[in-house]
């Protein structure tokens, strides 16, 4: 079958490999979307970071580069291992991509997502999206309703990352929200908040992003730091308060430092975006108005209420699919695409069996 | 009567002013003691911060430079102001010395620490303990029990600034914490970490320091960075997770990053110091580990439980009384002791009749 497979810094390879083995207690997936991610990216730019190294081979998957890349992504059951009973072939379903030690407790409660040496499918090892088939072990399928689009379910991955980040917030249905940074992950984020019932601002530099943060329908305003002081503006919407929380999805100190100053006392940063370094933080506002600033990575038990706020129609994620390319595009209409035009996109699907 | 006032910076006279006026709703005060408090210090070598500078009156007390001094104070009621009656005259008081608008709610779940203009009694006008009688408003004293040594007493301000902190943070008996830098902060945190069932740990640079902590028996280990590396220490004494909690005080960056590397993941850290500047933060471990960074300021409803606590014989604040001196000695045998001898005291009282 066909896969994309990461060698190297700049060198990914659409290759033909050995179809993966059904075993028991897995479940076999013919791939129907894969969107590409900023990890994907960061990876082709600047990795391996996520992906083992050749060499060092993954302390879980035991696996190391070449690796086949792809962790968003939605497909129908064509195999179901021994055992797994739950499920049947021909049903529409996503994956929860990670990469867990076996002995880990997986469920309600339980904070998988923060286990020793955790990885993602996709990255790490265990094939990936960007191929035609995968098998993956039951307790990361979920299955979704009939009538939900195959293309827009891949985004049920990074729609989990935002879900998972509303949760840590804590925030609930009637409280305001200030969203750093209307990347994918913003703009998911955003629509994630109104679709839970807050009032959403979204502060961004983008033309293109801020159109399409207002055409998605997912902020009550949008503004540019460039026309003005955002916290500023936020607290005149806010009863001179300020919101009650706000999501840093751009990875930028002077966002981070506006939704610091633009949270009411009280109120909680959650901070989405990854860091490569360790930027200066505005400590003294922090402690001064007691504020609760919380790291989110990934999920843990997100996707069903995350594919139930899909089901449900409350959540539109076809604004987002900004392209639709074959596999063997990846690099060019992917990859070099994001480099060039990413503000022109929000989510390109790859369709590995074109 | 006798007051220690500051003028400016470097600039603190004790000088005799009129007592202050009994008014309707607020009760009269012989101060017994009043500790000096790193803040105080602030003022004296670096301010005026708290305190209104001349020509810039607070906008709650109306107050400029010159001010009484002294927010960490224990006394006895001498007199209660009209319809006051749930005290009576002779009764051992600490006061919650708070500067806060008169329509700001105060009371279970209300955060009025976080209240706009709040500022302290003893820093932005309204008397302070650093005089031989104060008149502060009903609902900012608390009675303590008659067997609660006044000298004691004058310790649960700061105390309470510890319980606050402790609130902050969730924690609950039987969990773990790290506490960094064991300055009058740092051990009073300990203590209530200690009188609340925690396992603690300290993580000291100064040998006396290190020592009052062990002697006052507030740590059930005591770490010095320069022996190695305190997260992995604290790792190996917590089944390789880290600790549930840590506390943020030294306003150090190499400190804070050391609690948010020992901390578990999904633990908690909380900031109690001020910061003059905007550190570096370990953001990419925050993120990692999704840990709460939280700020605390402060108390708020924490005065009752601070004092039952000390009542209850649970917590001892002896040990941290390390001098005593006469108010006409305040700069000389305080705020120069301070200075030069910041690491041999914790707190140091002063006696505003003496
Ligand atoms: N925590 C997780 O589990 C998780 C998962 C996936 C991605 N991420 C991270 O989320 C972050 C966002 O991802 P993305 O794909 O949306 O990134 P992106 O770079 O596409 O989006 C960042 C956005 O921030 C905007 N921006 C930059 N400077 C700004 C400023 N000063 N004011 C306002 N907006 C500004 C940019 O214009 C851009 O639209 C990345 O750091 C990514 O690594 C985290
Ligand atoms: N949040 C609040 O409401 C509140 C109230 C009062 C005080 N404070 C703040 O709390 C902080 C602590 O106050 P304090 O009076 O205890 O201060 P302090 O300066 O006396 O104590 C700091 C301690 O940290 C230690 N330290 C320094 N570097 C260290 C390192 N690398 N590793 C370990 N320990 C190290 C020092 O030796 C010292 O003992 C101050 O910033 C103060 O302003 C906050
Ligand atoms: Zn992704
Ligand atoms: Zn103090």
């Amino acid at each position: 079958m066909k896969a994309a497979r990461f060698y190297d810094r700049q060198d990914i390879r659409i290759e033909d490999i050995p179809e993966p083995e059904l075993l028991p207690g897995t479940v076999g997936i013919d791939v129907a979307w894969c969107g590409i991610c900023g990890t994907d990216l960061h990876e082709y730019l600047e990795g391996p970071i996520f992906v083992p190294p050749k060499g060092h081979p993954h302390p879980i998957s035991g696996e190391e580069a070449p690796v086949t890349l792809g962790h968003e992504f939605s497909g129908t059951v064509n195999a179901l291992g021994d055992g797994v009973t739950d499920l049947h072939v021909g049903q529409k379903v996503v994956v929860e991509p990670y990469i867990i030690r076996d002995d880990v407790e997986v469920g309600p409660g339980k904070e998988y997502q923060l286990s020793k040496d955790m990885n993602f499918i996709g990255l790490g090892g265990r094939g990936g999206g960007l191929a035609e088939k995968i098998v993956v072990e039951r307790r990361w399928v979920h299955p979704i309703a009939d009538d939900v689009a195959l293309d827009e379910a891949a985004l049920i991955e990074p729609l989990s990352v935002a879900h998972h980040a509303f949760v840590r917030s804590g925030a609930a249905s009637g409280q305001t929200a200030l969203v750093g940074g209307a990347g994918p992950i913003g703009l998911l984020t955003a629509a994630i908040l109104k679709a839970e019932g807050l009032t959403v601002y979204i502060s961004e530099l983008s033309e293109k992003r801020k159109q399409m943060a207002r055409d998605a329908g997912v902020a009550d305003e949008v503004f540019d730091p460039r026309d003005g002081d955002v916290a500023e503006a936020v607290r005149a919407r806010t009863d001179d308060e300020g919101t009650d929380v706000a999501f840093e999805c751009s990875s930028v100190p002077a966002v981070l430092d506006t939704l610091i100053d633009a949270v009411r006392p009280g109120g909680t940063v959650v901070n989405v975006s990854i860091w490569g370094h360790k930027p200066e933080v505005d400590m003294p506002k922090l402690v001064l108005k007691e504020i609760d600033l919380r790291g989110t990575i990934g999920y843990a038990n997100d996707h069903r209420a995350t594919i139930e706020l899909v089901e449900s129609g409350k959540l539109d994620l076809a604004p987002f699919i900004t392209a639709r390319i074959p596999l063997d595009d990846l690099v060019t209409g992917g990859f070099q695409q994001l480099i060039e035009n990413n503000e022109s996109h929000v989510k390109i699907l790859v369709d590995p069996h074109a």
